[in-house]
């Protein structure tokens, strides 16, 4: 499989009852579907009836309002994944650089316009961490696009403004874009040292994608947005963009994103504490070696020569674990998967079942 | 506006609650959203949590087996505006042929490529239906693609499948791909005549455009597909589309669609009914002149030269009616309106109103 999460496509082939499993193969927020927002939907089933805002004005407000920026910046997608499509189509790069190991939605995407592919590998050497200074020599008058994720999924590392600051001043010389996926971003409370949603009206050169799906555990619902300020760019994917491209329950999520200071704050204190006791309890088990997570998802290597990443996840879906196998990332093997930082008891779980099949 | 349906924009701008609203503009079954879907929603609303699936098996197998058709060759979209977006992406044409009048998004679908677009009007004269041999003999080896809408949107006019094959013979000729919107199909019973559903098979350059979202009123959900043969083609817009390009409830609507007959039965008896009472009622209206529609909605020509839609729209916005201003179709004018078909009562409220402004 492509992608973690798909309970779907495991019940299908493997006879298991989709609701009997534990999903780490996805990341996201355990504490689920906000309160507010399965009211709304509930109360608002026959609005269905209707077409949505075409201008999705109320739900552009509240973006603008929650993390201030402009709301003639902020274009919406059908998920973070048609905004990542729609963002690169209108770019139509030539040539693109992309780190390896890194989401894999990005290499589609620029297949779908057919663009040249040059990979930065990220080492296991340094934690998979980003040697900057590579990538800018990297880019030269040739390359049209660089794809970041920060922090980049699977590895977790994170990227600092002021790296991402230097790689932009190289994008504007060279007349590079550069697209920052933060889709992850949102899970880090103090993010003025990683996200460029602070100062992306000084870069017409960067694009900057969000989603609301890992965050508020709504992946079903497919909601995400881009920023930028380069007008040029905009009105390329205007054009380029179907029309109602959000459902109405969707569009009503302004309302969520302004309301919902409680499920943020438990957000952050689930995470803080979880994380670090999960990785305490991870650390402990032989034969594997857990990278340090920045927000709510871990890679992890076997270290164990006799066992592939097929073996484990067999061995835990029996059990009904599904981890996401990373071997189809580029620039990793059969050696690594990732997880996703869930509720204690859940995690509590993981740990037990990993420790038997590690053990042996 | 360039659409109907936006009863949040006028909202908006005119200061008139939405839900006081009585919407002409947009084409929607007045029997709202299937009781069977409001079920699966609100049972479902969780759900959101997970991924949808990828692959949308259950869904496509519904649509396999309500229409009689073969799976892969359905693929699905976010809307049908998705699917004409995808499907125009897909083919890339450099030069295109369109209907005038006929729905706006194929020129906008069709100016995201770049392409050419030449224009087969429609005339009055002959009650907008569309005259096969000039469109035929229009076709040349320049021509990459045909857009066609079935019934026509605004227009009602229907095009028989007799007619469609002649077309599809000379579309094998000169290699040039027919795709033909049927979103209004599903309102006609016998569509046997007209539907190129029964037969896409034997056509490699036919694309079908169909949606659920008039006739099980759900344009909120945004819930379209395409059919297509052709291996090529399909392979192509597999490569452009996002992944999980439908949300949750979306990718459930394969039940509603396998359960719902009796929804279906009384949307074909209220549409029979109505629909003639109706047209006998505006038939009587002076100083109109309205076309005999062939599904849900119906095209009017104001007679009275001094009266614009303008006027008529925004005297009717007063009495808390949207009707849909037709001047921004091209080959229409300021004379042109469209109304939907929506519940006895509220037809009959139309009516008077229409007596009133119209009488003046």
């Amino acid at each position: 499989m492509t992608h973690g999460g798909n309970i779907f496509e495991i019940q299908r082939n493997c006879n298991i009852d989709k609701n009997q499993l534990l999903d780490y193969s996805a990341n996201i927020n355990p504490l689920g579907v906000p309160q507010t927002f399965k009211k709304i939907m509930k109360e608002s089933l026959e609005d269905i009836e209707h077409y949505p805002d075409i201008h999705y004005d109320a739900l552009k407000t509240a973006i603008e309002k929650y993390y201030t920026i402009d709301k003639s910046h902020i274009y919406l997608g059908n998920g973070a994944a048609e905004i990542i499509f729609n963002t690169i189509r209108a770019i139509a790069p030539k040539k693109s650089i992309l780190l390896a190991p890194t989401f894999s939605e990005y290499a589609k995407a620029l297949n779908a316009v057919d663009s040249v592919i040059e990979e930065v590998h990220l080492k296991k050497e340094d934690e998979f961490s980003l040697d900057m200074e590579e990538l800018i020599e990297t880019i030269d008058t040739s390359t049209d696009l660089v794809v970041l994720c920060n922090p980049n999924n699977p590895t977790g590392t994170l990227i600092e403004t002021k790296d991402i600051v230097k790689l932009l001043k190289k994008c504007h010389e060279k007349n590079t874009y550069l697209m920052i996926d933060e889709a992850f971003m949102d899970f880090i409370e103090e993010d003025k040292f990683y996200s460029m949603l602070h100062s992306y009206k000084l870069y017409p050169h960067l694009i900057i994608v969000r989603a609301f799906t890992k965050f508020y555990s709504i992946p079903g619902m497919r909601l995400g947005f881009g920023v930028c300020c380069n007008e040029g760019i905009l009105k390329k994917i205007y054009k380029i963009t179907p029309p109602w491209n959000l459902n109405t329950f969707a569009s009503y999520f302004g309302k969520v994103l302004l309301t919902e200071e409680q499920y943020v704050k438990e957000t952050y204190q689930w995470l803080k504490e979880e994380k670090s006791r999960f990785v305490t309890a991870l650390e402990k088990i032989e034969g594997m070696k857990t990278f340090a997570p920045s927000v709510n998802f871990i890679l992890i290597k076997i270290l164990k020569p006799s066992m592939t990443v097929d073996e484990l996840r067999d061995k835990l879906l029996k059990k009904g674990i599904l981890i996401r196998d990373c071997s189809n990332f580029n620039g990793l093997d059969k050696s690594y998967f990732r997880i996703a930082i869930k509720d204690e008891a859940s995690n509590d779980i993981l740990i037990e079942n990993l420790k038997i099949v590690m053990g042996k």
